[in-house]
């Protein structure tokens, strides 16, 4: 592919102006920084809850080949024909990779069939990622694990359907684990869901988070290839009984 | 399980009223053949949908281990309350088998979360369902193919995720292919979506196919666990954090 | 099925007449602790190492729906011959239950195509098996998970094939992860792999480690099914090249 | 991956030296008709069976990134030590292409832990092998299905373990079905099998067939990563047991 993949990072961009705690980790917002993340070989734009269409409009969608999704306390606040439109993209080819608190998005959920619940703790405790999937291309360039000093912990049962690939399996200071990297084909798009990323804490900041995000951002690029055909089709081949009809 | 597993057929129950070719087909309903296909182990029960709540009130799904659903050319009718209520259900464990044009019925697409879409044809041509794991319980009793001399034709793409497990490929005489059994497993409860069963055809009728539905019933079936916790979690272990704040 | 299962326990033997410590654990052998704990529904027998053809005769085979297997510091000593023979027999639709350190057996790493290699560590600590997969029925009547206080570390990655389905994922108090209940289907044999079970703990005379061995039996008994045929096969339908000639 | 792919096309080069038919298909061997067909992007090599080491001298795998594979009439011939050596290097991250009749190599055999046993005929007829995975990078640049029209039969029972994604279906026009181009993860190493290409036909003069196999070329290249750690592992967290003994 010779043109860059085109990135939207979309943010909910709301914790960054109501926290003095989020501003702090976040000056410029989630999104922000989980864009300077990725910088170099793609080109990145940004979208926010609260701009109009919540920034995604049919021309931003169109245009971007992978969707980077970050949302929290106001999922109720996208509408609900943004969402429809989010899916159409995504089974049409569009990827879409989910970070942490977006396991309860509206586009998630709705991709997933599922209620995509799961435990939940914020204790400053350590979450180790480890990697179970050592050929994957979203663990390029990743060691033994992931280790996060303080996070949120998310645990298991976490209700999702089970990932076509799983990437990063979480052990939880405080006992839990959970499946943490997780990819799913939907229509022609493929999406990854990545669990760290707690809006207190400076997690996308950390240069190992970082390349996953990288990774799955190449690893979820759309394939060229035509919109598959439905509907009523013609026989390819003679058909018996309509020779006698 | 010593209770028999209790199976409530649902069908939409349309075409048997306007079509006089469905009617000689299935005089009772596709749902009494279907019922009566996999009599003797189960205890059965029926619900249609013009009856109150499309006979699916909380009692009947409450006391439903598995459901058999058949629709068609009244999906948009079916109610988006009813639908949730069913959903809710099969994440809770009650089991679901999907037939045929059900592929387009609301529930089935809210838990797969992609269109369902296909190719399809009418063309009274052979179709031949390939076992392709022949371990699998749903092929229990089942030869190397079943063969059905007239169906409608059903072809990829089917717009589903990757199935969980891969039962049955069909052969289509006009130069066609489908995924024609295909489970999922979505919260605790599982899905069995099966291709065959045009209206006017006597499908239902055919002893193999039969088998596979009463297979599936059994496989189907809720597993007896507790309902997974979900929401904040308090710590199984001690964490280094709290100790010292 | 109205036949009870018949189970075959196969069990190494070596530990228990060599190890005082491991004798005062399993005092008539870690076989007859597994086979114990199963008792009530299943046929079952017991074959060691030390037998002739260590137990596994054409005959025993024949006759078993069920093997399960520990191995660990003798696994060398398994004739090729016998495990060619229970390989055979897996794919003819024996179901296969692999207990702990039986991933090193030349069984199980002749069925994966891996090395099945993973890390390890003897330190007394805690495990914790969650349940990922909440309707499966290997994890009927398990809670959220299941606790052993002392137990040998197995950590990821676990070099197995991506199993079909992922049962239970192991929390281990030092801080690693495991794939701890994998399924695994191999020609027409269902193969379970359960991590528990180092022969200095109790781990087989726990009642809830007991349930899933007994589940997996129940989940891992043969489909009636006949064989596929395979080689040299006629078409089904007319093929216009061959009318030409 | 600034370097080029590095790719091995390894034959086993004796239906082109004793079958004047072949000889005429592939003059070069089919070997050589497989490499140019992917040329531009990668660094080409080639081995054949009568090579010293098969040609698959420990340096020539060292310095290959995928492995394409084709055998028929002689796997028996390939050694055991080379077989191994091979089945060493995809579980370190060596890519390995899978061509029709190499579904028996011992090889693919190893890796797969089953019979690899199918149904065959050859009978000239057409086979039609249809997209199920729109999304997957190797179908990029393909349309609803790549029709051949004549080929040698393949039908299912395909003895293989579930494959982890499912790219193409075959359609026969005998009446089987065949699941054609099949992905595996073994290792580090990621596997594709690709149905098409009997000795008599110039299926690998195809241009899709070529577009598939170039496309699976760069899905299967290996992914950068330090090769997992195994055996004995220190507790990255401080053991309750071990502070008090």
């Amino acid at each position: 592919m010779s043109q860059p993949i085109r990135v939207t990072v979309w943010n909910e961009f709301r914790h960054e102006q109501t926290s003095e705690k989020v501003r702090s980790v976040y000056p410029d917002g989630i999104h922000r920084a989980i864009g300077e993340g990725i910088e170099g070989d793609f080109a990145i734009g940004y979208a926010t809850l609260d701009e109009p269409e919540h920034g995604l409009t049919e021309e931003k969608l169109a245009s971007t080949d992978v969707l980077i999704w970050w949302g929290h306390k106001a999922h109720k606040e996208v509408s609900d024909e943004i969402v429809d439109r989010v899916h159409k993209r995504v089974l049409d080819g569009m990827g879409l990779i989910v970070l942490h608190s977006g396991h309860f998005s509206k586009i998630f959920k709705m991709l997933m069939g599922t209620t995509c619940n799961l435990k939940w703790r914020e204790a400053d405790e350590k979450e180790r990622l480890w990697v179970v999937s050592p050929g994957h291309p979203i663990a390029e360039g990743i060691g033994e694990y992931i280790e996060l000093d303080r996070e949120e912990m998310y645990g298991e049962h976490f209700d999702i359907p089970q990932p076509d690939e799983l990437v990063f399996v979480s052990w939880f200071e405080g006992g839990e684990v959970f499946r943490s990297g997780c990819t799913f084909h939907r229509g022609q798009g493929k999406i990854f869901y990545f669990r760290p990323g707690h809006e207190t804490y400076p997690t996308y900041f950390n240069p190992q988070v970082r390349r996953v995000i990288r990774n799955a951002v190449e690893w979820a690029a759309p394939t060229g290839r035509p919109k598959p055909v439905y509907g009523n089709y013609k026989p390819l081949e003679t058909i018996k009984a309509k020779q006698h009809s």
